[in-house]
């Protein structure tokens, strides 16, 4: 069995605290949270005890310990479970701030700290079977990759406003996909963007729709095409054109009806939000997170591919205030 | 090059002589119907003189003829064809007279008269391909076949009395489909009918929905849904159940658009009628019938096929009749 | 909080088991099963105690019994519940034999019994929705349904001896579907079959492959299609015909990718089991009888519903027995 | 009646020619060609008189030319036709010297010659139904647009030596696009590229791989990807992102049908060329050229887009070799 402590009992932090409570092999013993009810309602769900960090940390039974807790707080806790030796397996990103994200990252590094970061997407089945086509060399060489991510509708401008914005919060997940499935780093951004959708959003500091292309050390091409608004709902496709084969994923349906009428064929939108698009997704993390602490095994990203993702964001904003390519 | 006459210069005669006239090894010497404006719109596309069947029988360089004038006059302008040397292109059915087709079928046998039967659909590439599946044994051996035939819209009630009724007019094609699928013969025949859409219909003494089920001799199955009206248009689909694949042929959208909106994904409806939806299988029809001329090559229907289809459209009536099913 | 005991702990009690569990309002108090593993991994799942029926009939804190025992079980576990006042969320059949069914359904009624019986289709969004469309009107007139069913692979030859043949067992839940959606009773049913896929099938006294056609009291028509084999895998869709739409319930597929090369586009297959399939219908459910019980809000399907689709299995035996179509 | 003459004969002149021939309004005078087997194809087909340029501009019985001969005489006939008083349809692009092409469209604007621009994907339904879905405002406010156009195959090495290169022969078609869904111009072009498939395309100087990202002056942001190589073959697709309303316009597939077998569902992939995907783009074309000339109807595309997609082409140029976004 493998005993782990919950930090952050919000949307997200219930979300894993339950995948938690159905995995065989894991046990959740602590939760903590500074809202009481959200530390609470997974302690009903769990049986875990309702504690502070310190507790959490000083229990040597603890082998590992999930972050799900307000962004500010990640680089923190990250360091913190490092030096009490407890595997980590961190909701992205390790902090908005560049600098203490690779300082973050540099004590990881050197504490040799078993860290899983929380790029859900990479565990996704039908991701998953993209990237391995290409791995297994079935794809054959990759020339293009073209990503769609958008939420449906524009967040709260509450939320907007401490997102570290569209490209650290948003496209970061595109660009650490194109990453995983290019398998090499990438040499240069170029980001357009703007406050097309929604004027709230560029009133608090941010931008609705962007538009990146990158190039990779080797010469392959990437486009992402993100916003924070989509008519029919959550969208999340990708599209890699390679040698011998177009690999695609699209988005999955809400149900399977379709409806034929005078007007035409009707067929249902995406469902709605990550949390049902990515429910698999999100229990192989817990999976993985159960095997990174038993048997050490790699998990699919780690803390450095965050890092390198957090880099690429970080380009993407200089390449869109400076109107020109960013070299990485 | 082949020399042909065409009977009937009504909208499937027109359709005939467009292809014939785009042919480039088919010259249409002569065009016949008592209408003078069809006659007249056909010979201006093709080149055709207006005549009488008289002159047409008599011209020893007309090396075949289409007939596509009103059923009741097929059966007799078959015959005499037959009796002239001349190869037939004759669209369904020979006689909507049982008996009458069947003389007219052994005189085209006992004079070894060449002859095609109008069944497009054996000539439509999605249709073909499924069943060179079957035939050469990719699909496996075949278990189920489910037949979907609709039309968009009730047709004027004075062409259904005349039509010789759902069975004969419109699931013929399906009978047709089921033998040229199965590459065997129906051993019993169930239907079921009634006029569900439109009362009109079945004042004029037809139905307008009907479903058949058919046992082959070997004991594979069929099931066939047929109706005057659909909601989304003209609806022409195949399911064939195989121990190795299972083939489908769908309906061909108006266009390729999609439109994603907060309801969800539309997209076209099927193509309007058979001439948009079955336009290529009229073309390799037309060939088909310069290639029976010049080089005797079976076509892929002919007049025993148009009978053995019959058969099925009158075990078919009878069987709604006495509501059981009718060995054939 | 409603109390329930759980009857059967192999697959489809696991299950519900597991839905329970999940669920906040549930509480699993017994599980009975004869097979100690079973019964302790449904206990490690739900907390439950396992105890014999005697005791679950005897608990008056228990409110209600789910019954995934084996089927020769259930006529006998169903009264026992009614007579100690427990609801009851059983799986069909009631009994293979219709007498018997007859019988505990007379039982039932008479004692006021809240009885949910386990049709899990009609609790499936996309089934639902095509329902909810046929009833509140928007799809008008119903004219035509169309029900394909067949499992991926021939199942052990073992569980075909006791399933009670094709009809009862499988076609059940398509004869249920034709009643939910049509909102009136079937008038005749003709049904062929054979054993053409695997002669093992037929060997054991069943067929392998089915066609049924059936007409309602009011004259609409509905064809089923059933199979024990399919070569692409789990195949569950529907088709209405209606006077103003045409529904249409596909399979769900697997995964979300394309793959495009030069032979074409290749898609996943559907996902492999009814329990992917509908995992949210049987969670939904667990949610309903939780409502039976406090609320005393009708099922989706009792009992009676059970009897009524068990009926046209026994009129579809009798018909592909004698060779005709049987009245209702 | 319209009287034309068409120059140049190979496949595209060889197309117009038979749409000319089919239309009801048109008689083709005269073809021009060097080559004299084309010449004497089109001529069988139209009925056309085998001449040189001369006779043609010196028959006041011409009221317009096709002119679909190679690029390098483009401009030189389309100012001899409008030194001639004759309305032009011209093949893209006027001149691959940009220089050369202003000089034309400047002689064509002084002159009001009636000039009609071969941009054949504005006379496609599916795409003009996206541009009608935006213009009437049902799309709502433009977004992104992300088009696709790639072609099946590298051409042969020599035509890609006189094509003018990847952005000015092939994505011109999607710089013309942008604009014409937009209805605006665009004010910067950023264009990555790369030789990735085909080391004989680099070895002649040009791309097979790029993507472009465009900003409108109103901050509209743009995408393309373009290739000379696909593995599923030919396509040419494009997405709108709008405030009501997501736009797709999908491939044309083969034909319709569906295989199911183990590994999954596959169906046909796109149309081989843009012959059969664009048949009735370029018959609406003749027509739109029949219109220009006895109605003085304005086509969907003149000479004045053509050198503004030709300016996109420029920038394109520019800016992958300055790698910076250029300013337009």
């Amino acid at each position: 069995m493998v005993t782990i402590a919950i930090f952050g009992a919000g949307r997200i932090g219930r979300l894993h605290a339950m995948h938690a409570a159905e995995h065989p092999r894991i046990s959740v013993a602590y939760v903590v949270d500074p809202v009481e009810a959200n530390a609470a309602a997974v302690a009903a769900i769990t049986g875990a005890i309702i504690a502070d960090a310190e507790r959490v940390f000083a229990d040597n039974a603890v082998d590992g310990v999930v972050i799900a807790s307000s962004t500010d707080s990640h680089a923190g806790l990250v360091q913190r479970a490092a030096a009490a030796g407890k595997a980590v397996f961190c909701e992205k990103p390790l902090s908005l701030d560049f600098a203490s994200a690779q300082a973050c990252v540099e004590v990881l590094n050197r504490q040799g700290t078993r860290c899983m970061l929380g790029f859900h997407r990479r565990y996704d089945p039908s991701f998953r079977a993209v990237r391995e086509r290409i791995r297994d060399g079935t794809a054959g060489v990759v020339y293009q990759i073209i990503a769609f991510s958008r939420t449906g509708a524009i967040p709260p401008i509450d939320y907007i406003r401490v997102s570290g914005g569209l490209f650290r919060d948003s496209s970061i997940h595109d660009f650490d996909m194109a990453r995983y499935l290019l398998g090499e780093e990438i040499a240069s951004v170029y980001a357009v963007g703007g406050c097309l959708a929604d004027e709230a959003v560029g009133a608090a500091g941010d931008i609705d729709t962007a538009m990146i292309t990158m190039v990779s050390r080797s010469g392959k091409l990437v486009q992402i095409n993100n916003g924070r608004y989509t008519p029919f709902g959550y969208d999340q496709r990708i599209e890699v054109l390679a040698s011998n084969e177009v690999l695609r994923v699209d988005n999955a349906p809400r149900d399977t009806v379709v409806v034929g009428t005078r007007e035409g064929l009707s067929s249902a939108g995406p469902v709605h939000s990550f949390i049902e698009r990515y429910a698999t997704a999100y229990r192989a993390e817990m999976e993985a997170f159960a095997q990174l602490i038993t048997e050490g095994k790699a998990p699919l990203a780690d803390h450095n591919d965050g890092l390198e993702a957090q880099r690429l964001a970080e380009a993407a904003v200089r390449s869109m205030c400076d109107k020109r390519p960013v070299a990485v």
